[in-house]
């Protein structure tokens, strides 16, 4: 789990090891985007498997290669399961991905997520700079899922973050933070259509799902898939009428990206 | 709460408002269309946040703009979720879009949109003939939640059941007729390709919600809306080559139209 | 329910009567691909309902044209709702189809999918070779709810277990093996682009359920579906940049299939 900075052509071997074997994630999320998250980690080159009965969370979690805990459209049966899926994940050592979707919009929200935090062993946290602010104690605003502010330095509370809870922190925004505590890789790709349609947050963890599968390293994954998502989006604007064709786009132009696509056009510095 | 009939130009003036201040559209509704309203609402110039458990739904609901209940896969706990969230939404006046999925179709479906209807203050009824007929005691049929019948004049029966409830009632249709009990617009924009598509009528709440979240008039609101979603489904309809693709293109042309667009290409009377 | 082979304008026969009559198709779904599922009901040429609360599923069943169960994203009550509305199905004589998803990889799958073949008369079991093969009691192995692999000769297995069962047997590959334990359809259309989405197995099962609600014999019914599914997939193949705008014309290409295109185009052997 040592991080080190990683040179452009390690992004294109991860993601060739990615298309290679096709590793399955295991999404326990919401009923909004979960069609997306599904055909998202086809085409980062993951199998999604999604399911989040008590009785079969554990089977899943068992023979998965990545967990993705998304917590959109939370109830408490749905919680239970989180808890379930994630002990089996953290006893094969496989990586969890937990996006708190709205924390700090609803109690009910932010208590699972610290709950999941607390009782699980979570690799990567990925959210927006409201979200991060919340469950890292700073002063957050959170407006229903999608609107979000944080005061302070947003590098800072990631790191920070990171130091403390050992947990590699993804705070996305117009550039995306990347920390592990020691480390931090600022993504710079993307394109603002990318938040004129739902779901974009949620696709993101699932393509973090994919990468982190492979690596052994959960900081330089996520960069590395925040960066491919990002290409992708940046393609799709060229070619979009519209949001909708926009989504449309970015789900072709994350298939259709190669290794060496990821390397040229990847831009991640450090901070 | 008074509608007075409106001039071409307070179209625009409403959908800018819409476009300026992108109010929180929360959701209470089904699992088939949830992606399409949320991205729907994006598209329209709201922001969607979706939710049922229990012990959120009311802080959900206090921080939205408006409220939108959608019974299209009902199940009991669910209704008590809305019950919450309407009460919420009724003590802070924002308004709360009913859509009765399937009214008239299963007893639980039309016992249900009753008892939202007696316990909460609905703002906008929006339902096709066959549900509105139901509801309002005519005499009509649906079968499934997608085709339905009503015997008898629709205006008349829209405007009768508006008068009877205070509820402004939108009966989706070739016409869409809204009536608040004194004043009916009827809204002829659509286009026939909007129905070789699930989840339209999903849409068109979403989209009523969005503009009755920033408009004192439910009934203006609403026409606005429907004339707005219609003269996308147009504009679509044109450069399709089958309902997917026109699917695609009427979340872009939504998303696409300026308050001008909607002045000038509302076909909007009064009956 | 005798079986016998098929000529090709008989294919065309049957889907003019589904594109005449437009089935309601009753889906008790998963909330991953239920709006796909809808979406192709439609394009296929019938009308979708979906629904799972134990209140209104017999009602739901007992106006509609056929039913299809999903496990995609099962839980127990939601198997006690297959349960009801199979049986007013079977009392009804319209045709049950059940597409185990996952069977194999869970024991909640596995044994949800024999519970529901033992209690209920399922008209035909659609699945991929891994999760028929472990129905069959072949080995079989299945890794999520996607990846599969079978020992052993497939049509065999096919044939057998319709004679042992009396269902009729979908099992979904390159090429699709139909059978109802006496005749074997081997329908080769289809493209490889189908497996780059989510959700084209559910999908077809819903085509199936449309084709099924308007044929007297359900494995005729069964190898029409495919082949004009798999049509369509071919033509969406030619157009597509990459899987998402694929998806998209899959849905169009459905949509604008004729009965003489699929007369023409069916690539149906017999085995």
């Amino acid at each position: 789990m040592e991080a080190s900075i990683m040179e452009p052509n390690e992004y294109a071997d991860l993601f060739a090891r990615v298309r290679e074997h096709r590793p399955l994630v295991f999404h326990i999320t919401n009923y909004v985007t979960v069609n997306d998250c599904a055909n998202i980690t086809h085409c980062a080159g993951g199998a999604p498997v999604m399911a989040d009965a008590p009785e079969e969370v554990e089977e899943m979690a068992a023979i998965a290669d990545a967990l993705v805990l998304n917590i959109g459209t939370l109830n408490k049966p749905q919680i239970e399961s989180m808890i379930l899926a994630g002990g089996m994940a953290n006893d094969r050592h496989i990586p969890v991905i937990l996006d708190p979707v709205g924390a700090g919009a609803t109690r009910l929200r932010t208590e699972s997520a610290e709950r999941l935090l607390d009782e699980l062993k979570i690799t990567i946290l990925k959210g927006n700079a409201g979200e991060i602010g919340v469950l890292a104690g700073a002063e957050a605003g959170v407006r229903g899922v999608d609107s979000c502010g944080v005061t302070g330095d947003r590098v800072q509370i990631a790191r920070d973050f990171a130091k403390k809870t050992g947990v590699t922190i993804v705070m996305s925004g117009e550039t995306d933070i990347v920390s592990n505590g020691r480390i931090v890789y600022l993504v710079k790709n993307g394109h603002p259509m990318m938040g004129s349609i739902s779901g974009t947050g949620c696709m993101a963890a699932s393509v973090t799902g994919v990468f982190a599968a492979m690596a052994a390293d959960p900081a330089f994954a996520s960069a590395a898939a925040f960066a491919a998502f990002g290409i992708a989006g940046e393609r799709a604007a060229e070619q979009s009428h519209g949001p909708y064709s926009f989504r449309t786009a970015l789900f072709d132009e994350l298939a259709r990206l190669t290794p060496d696509d990821l390397t040229t056009g990847a831009r991640i510095g450090t901070g």
